[in-house]
């Protein structure tokens, strides 16, 4: 499945998720992975973005939560120090196992992720202070919103472990890309193939587009590009 | 429970819906629809447009999914044969049994139903390139979004059968109308009728709102008009 | 908890609201209510705004509706009179015990509630005329929208009545504050003092997040400023 | 559909119920019933006996249900009411719309509703006192357990009205017929009719399960019988 | 509140246990519970016996797990700690956050726990060898059962502290009493005056059935007794 | 993971499906197949056998339903067919993607297999006939009961396809093993080996459970033994 003469410019990490950003979507990337034979890397429907206009790309930073019902003595120092630990180019990604008690994200973690380099986040569960996080252009994606902090809630059990995060199994360094349809995470053994591969689809669904707006039945322009 | 003289023209089927996309909304059709005692007409609070702005109208034509789990020989056969098969004016109605496994309907599948004069999409489940659809203005309704292909998660069994969608028992051919409050459904047995009275509920709607807002009591407005 | 000199202007009540509109959010509310021992005040994330833009402040004026199977004789009345007796800076708190059969508000009653001096409505349910309530500018909260009339699905039986929404126990008279991440419920017990220590609060955090843009670990900048 | 010699014998009402409770079983009623074009009348699969070897009949007494916050006075008055008025031949048929706060149902009232010659319970909610009722051999039928009084939190605001319970509406009056496969509600526009129809149902399937037994195969039996 | 002389002899905590197992239900303890103000004590419907006859007693020994998603070294170093740390009259309450990956309770685990004195487990979650725990006769309470192991799924991360199971706050020592109909949570605070008065109610319940049997009204029978 | 010496003796499929109903049970087959890799094979809490007493084993006769709106002709045709072409050994694995709209299986259906030589039925569903069938003692197992047919509501679409039942992706083939506990599925690559290891585990657990009755503490006993 690789092609000879690649379309995916030799980058760093940094650019090439710049360039991924402005060139795929995330449903390109999906059917390359069916290709592939990862079937199962697209997030849930309930993973949303904070905002229609949310391109998210970067390595997945994993960290593990636990509700609990008491608060501890320095309660936010396991998250503390999972946000402070964040490089350049990573994406929290945030497994709270489905939990809507609280709201472990918000403007603050956005800020402080922000200045290490992180380029997002994601959390399977609420965030809070959700137009500040709009109004800086940080693209968070969740399961919904709610305004209560995560003291005495929920706390950092673990970091840069396996989770599991809209029902898809993500290792730590996994790059993960988000936009309006959801989130797609690429296993890092196929990455730069899967990438490849998707920027040769959307050309021609491109391609396709255009013979359907011309008229084209779907039986044929299918026929000839063989995507759908 | 006819009217005299009718606020309803003598038209075609798409300038009818035409006239009616701009003269209606589904909460005066549905009040309608419960006067003529047809009380479950209204789909349910999952079913919601890609975007606030689209009014979505025309005739269904319903179109029947199962979830499959094996990518079979020509996978799309079946939900190609049903693009190409739809006629000016028709409102492709996907009922998929509420899946939420994969996005049978895109941007391609929008782009097709346009070209052959399509009006809308309605899926009981999800749907991929949101904005491309939104930028098509084109009217997809459906509960949620998810990047993944339908190949080998969802296929076409029949077309131009009764289904259920959001609640909704729906005959083909029958008118589905949607906004940004929802999407009912109008039998084809009443459907001018229905119509008809939901024209002329407008005008009391228009007329209990001028009134409340100049300070009447909502026991006098009601008394007057007879309609909340 | 009290602080010496009042962040806090005397004000009447609809001064109040609309200082607190304009100076604190949902999440520094809900914060300080923690603090106050107050953990159970902020409504659950199915609890949403119709529009991202919308603040609601006010007392909450409850009112109890039932899910019914007929139309009985004048199936209004009982939700008319509690809307015709709503008084100035009082927020409709619908409870309906997350019915998802019918929509028991919409614009008329935005309108007669706003007639009134009526700042806001609350649903744990659903709601209709979407579009021209957000046109109205008046906030209101639910979890969802359906075009369908409360007339023999939804009745009136109570009202200044404790009770139950998005999670939260409301007692008659109780502040109710709601923006884009969700709604909290200040008890009238503490309210002053609540509001004093969010104000207080809310320039700690703005502290906070200049030192993160600025650079600083969040580990130094919570040591110091003690939010998160 | 009717059938020249009946199968059901003249019967007062007592007698009728003692006669179909032997003689019948919730399968074959629904069956008739979908002959007869009454689609959904077999309550949801979460409506469960008590005990696997429950078998109810009898008219159905509405009970109508909300989820209240406070403790009244009296709070207990409209269910004392309810309870007894309950006729001989009757089941307590109660409408909490799925309440999962409380048990509004017990011993107490089981015992009562027996002492006044009520032949069961419907609860479209939570019982308590479940091996107590189950050693009284009285028919309950619910949709889970819980040890938690109604006193504040639930109150009957209705008897006698038409009722939703395990999504089948339900008139004051039907019949209700419960065993282990679940609950059916027999219009009474109807009744006489297909409770023959189900008694000679019951025979064509003894033959066709004596043959299955005996080795034919289902294509055979059922073109023979035309029972499934 | 206090009785003068008492009902509830003066007893170890063992020789209580199996007092109240053999004289309370979970039904009166919860109505006692509300009269003293506790009025969210009893779990929800979910949290059911492994059999009908189990009859639970003993003090909560409170035990906190994580979903993880990888297997690490010694991965049930903490469960295996926790259980080995049982105290005679103590009962595991497990809180996993309602997982349903795995079951982290079994018959060893029970096994182990009945050899160190504890009298039963509670787990909100899923637990396997069902038919081996009950022919043990070890009072487990769950919310379903599934054949797999915790290893890879779930980790113990605390023992000891508060937890939330069933949707009831529990310290550890407060007393869980779990019957057929549930699990109520009796908190240290008030456990005296809580059994006491339940056993004083035990005997006005058995006096009403007794007279409703009779033929008495419900109105007349409550009136007298004051119990419901 | 070979064993040398076999636990397993040669037997034809009918004679060993025989010796683990009576050998194995579900939680040791899950385990093995973790310890091989497979840790998906478990079905999810929600199906249950129809008796607790029920054992299930036999090789998947996969059979895919979707839900239909309206009685077609000959409606039963194909799962007549589908029922009528079980083999020896077979079990009916009926996928209807969750369906609770209706009980696709019965006793007519569960007489017609058992007839064939099919040795249970696991349907991801609703079932009729329940006391009828736990009489025959046939395994059926199922998500819930529900008296209404198949009729109009759902239709067999596919046979002998890959299926997912209980979020178990099944290929026709395949060993399901079921019993209180739920079900597991052998994918048919791995068999022999898992239920060999499954044989040998049984013994270690054995072993470990006298010694922890014994009053050894789990730490000793899982050193020892390394079962949990």
């Amino acid at each position: 499945m690789e092609t000879e003469s690649s379309l995916l410019p030799k980058l760093d990490d940094l650019e090439l998720f710049e360039f991924i950003r402005k060139n795929l979507y995330s449903a390109v990337i999906s059917d390359v992975l069916d290709e592939f034979g990862f079937r199962c890397q697209a997030m849930g429907p309930e993973v949303r973005p904070l905002s229609k206009k949310f391109v998210l790309v970067g390595r997945a930073k994993t960290i593990l939560w636990v509700d609990v019902f008491e608060v501890g003595t320095d309660p936010y120092a396991s998250e503390i120090a999972a946000v402070d630990s964040i490089k350049p180019g990573e994406v929290a990604v945030n497994c709270t196992n489905q939990s809507t008690r609280n709201a472990p994200w918000g403007e603050l973690m956005s800020t402080a992720t922000k200045a290490r380099g992180g380029l997002g986040a994601i959390v399977d569960g609420l965030v809070r202070d959700s137009l500040g996080i709009i109004k800086m252009g940080f693209p968070v994606f969740c399961t919904g919103l709610r305004p209560i902090d995560s003291k005495g809630r929920g706390m950092v059990v673990d970091c840069d472990v396996p989770v599991r995060v809209g029902g898809v199994k993500i290792q730590p360094g996994d790059i993960v890309f988000g936009d309006n349809d959801g989130v797609v995470v690429v296993p890092s053994e196929c990455e730069r193939d899967v990438l490849e591969q998707a920027l040769e689809k959307v050309s021609r669904e491109r391609s396709s587009l255009k013979e359907l707006r011309a008229g084209k039945l779907l039986r044929q322009v299918y026929d000839k590009y063989g995507v759908l």
